[in-house]
């Protein structure tokens, strides 16, 4: 079996079988308990389908968030991205799932857009990395947050802030820790090995700008987790409250193993996708179908491996019951994978088309995102 | 004898002992020769003092924009400070040598306060280091530097550009490099290894500002060379000119060795001490008179160690031939040391009254010379 690798900056390997539990146990984290999410669903009322279907399955002191909630301490959330040319259905799992919570909630949202980390570590130009950034803002408010709860900023464009507060975290992570924790090497540069500090800022922006303490909830998918340890260590000495975490995993692309990758555009639906691409790509993914009709009918398709399944499953079938019957009916042969396909191509149509017209209009409302120095 | 220590974050050791013939070969940088000196003549028509008496006395490719300004290709100066609250005589030094420079050459001063260093590396706060550097700029201005073509900007404040500058010089230095040149260790924090990208990006901020190539000379005394290493080498790989450098040597403590220290104010004239302060430190100054007035009729003094002489020599003596005079004077117990303070001490307090008026007028100026984002 290929090894799995979850960094920052990279996610490798067959993901599909990646044992989540065991990651909780490697980075220190916590699992979403039953217990917990009833204690979310008490405020709630609900529980979002990436809850109830184990997408976000991992935590650092959420339930301390809700407690602070419960006595009216609002907390703020945080979360970013490295932006790149494409947006696939894979990072839009975090974003609704922020939007759920800042729904639920009614709190402000700090995106970050970490374009100077992604002109250290990649072979593009500042301006390249800026024009993602434009770019994904689009991607980013297509999402339907709230434009007067939501801030969104340019690591190069709102840098005066958060250069300041950059230093402060700076001053207390030395050259070992940020190895220890990132594995850096003396041949990486001194931008990258600065930038964890640029990252950990967000999580004590909104109690600068709000002049108070405020606790900081952090949607973003496991890889990411290893940006949070020194952030929770540098907090106390700060005076801020150590970042909360809730962590998603990832979704796996159409082919086999991987999370849906921009650079195999084969296996990722991106948002910008045309709809034919988009119901190309689903009828030519994995299933977990048989090699012929009669095979299927007489033994039954296998949804455990089948992708088609999995995007159901984890993102366009959220009525508990009818995903139930759509195992069942698989198992038993009672389905056939091209309509199976189908069916699905026609939902991710729909949401991809009502995306991209929203994706379209955020154009005009932009600046009410963009957070000024 | 005591190790002399020459470093950007301490300068050390008895310093009217440092052999500057040795510190060229050390740091791999040029003599200031005679013919450089006359080349330099011909287009300032004179010398200035701390070029007669070696007060610059090293350089790196100074030659060359003598040749680029002969064919019409006209250069910026850069200098900068480290904030801190006190100015003291020896930090007037450079910047009374970029003074003269930017009137001979009629050329622009870009002149940087990194407060993100100090904060870095002392036990202060950011709102500390920022309030520095706001007294440094009237310290700065009280030089007369010409409003119109200096540019000041403090690194916390003027960061949106100097940032996205130092990404792209930070994206080719590697730790290894700045481990070498800095000697920086694992226990360092990420700041100050992030640090030396933010004081090479002035270096090319003219020709990013200007929109074309402008070669960069920066006078600044000889233990911030190590800076212009690294800079010099990443130049052409971002297609900008090598920096070159024009150094200064340290102006003694009034005690007995080191360079003048803001810890010991004893040895250091500040340039906000009152007249009467100053007027002490200098009668109290170390001299190389002989322990009785009788004795120093007889065998006179010792200017090669006095440092009364010695600030004469660099600084309130300009005349050539009033200063051999002094020295004769001194050697043939002419002079008596009482005598020879006072007058110091006069034209001392003569120099800093002038400067203490400039400096209260900088108040309302400030805005002219301040570079915004």
């Amino acid at each position: 079996m290929k090894k799995i690798i979850v960094t920052p900056w990279e996610v490798k390997g067959e993901l599909e079988k990646l044992d989540y539990t065991k990651l909780i146990k490697k980075f220190g984290t916590k699992p979403l308990t039953q217990d917990l999410l009833e204690k979310l669903k008490k405020i709630t009322g609900e529980l979002h389908l990436f809850l109830r279907r184990g997408v976000f399955f991992s935590h650092r002191d959420f339930d301390w968030i809700l407690d602070k909630y419960n006595v009216g301490e609002k907390f703020c959330l945080y979360t970013g991205r490295g932006p790149s040319g494409v947006v696939h259905l894979g990072h839009l799992i975090p974003w609704m799932f922020t939007k759920w919570l800042q729904d639920k909630f009614d709190v402000e949202l700090y995106f970050q857009l970490t374009d100077d980390e992604k002109f250290l570590v990649k072979d593009l130009s500042l301006d390249q990395t800026l024009s993602f950034s434009f770019n994904n803002v689009l991607d980013i408010i297509a999402c339907e947050l709230a434009p007067e709860k939501t801030h969104i900023f340019i690591d190069t464009q709102y840098t005066k802030t958060l250069y300041k507060l950059a230093l402060r975290i700076a001053k207390h992570l030395t050259f070992s820790t940020v190895k220890a924790v990132f594995g850096f090497k003396p041949s990486d540069n001194i931008g990258i090995i600065f930038f964890p500090a640029m990252q950990i800022a967000p999580c004590f922006l909104p109690s600068i700008l709000k002049g108070k303490l405020v606790p900081c909830l952090i949607p973003a998918s496991i890889d990411q987790d290893p940006y949070w340890r020194p952030a929770r260590d540098v907090a106390p000495r700060l005076g801020f409250y150590k970042p909360a975490q809730i962590h998603s995993r990832f979704l796996p692309g159409l082919g086999r193993g991987g999370k849906m990758s921009a650079s195999e555009p084969e296996t990722a639906i991106f948002v910008t996708d045309s709809l034919e691409v988009v119901e190309r790509k689903i009828l030519n993914a994995f299933d977990g179908g048989q090699p012929t009709l009669r095979e299927q009918k007489e033994k039954g398709g296998n949804p455990d491996i089948c992708l088609i399944y999995q995007y159901f499953y984890f993102l366009f079938e959220p009525n508990d019951k009818k995903i139930e019957n759509l195992k069942s009916d698989c198992k038993n042969g009672k389905l056939v994978c091209g309509e199976c396909k189908q069916k699905l191509a026609t939902k991710v149509k729909e949401f991809l088309a009502g995306y991209q017209q929203r994706r379209e209009k955020a154009k005009n409302i932009v600046d009410k995102f963009i957070l000024k120095d």
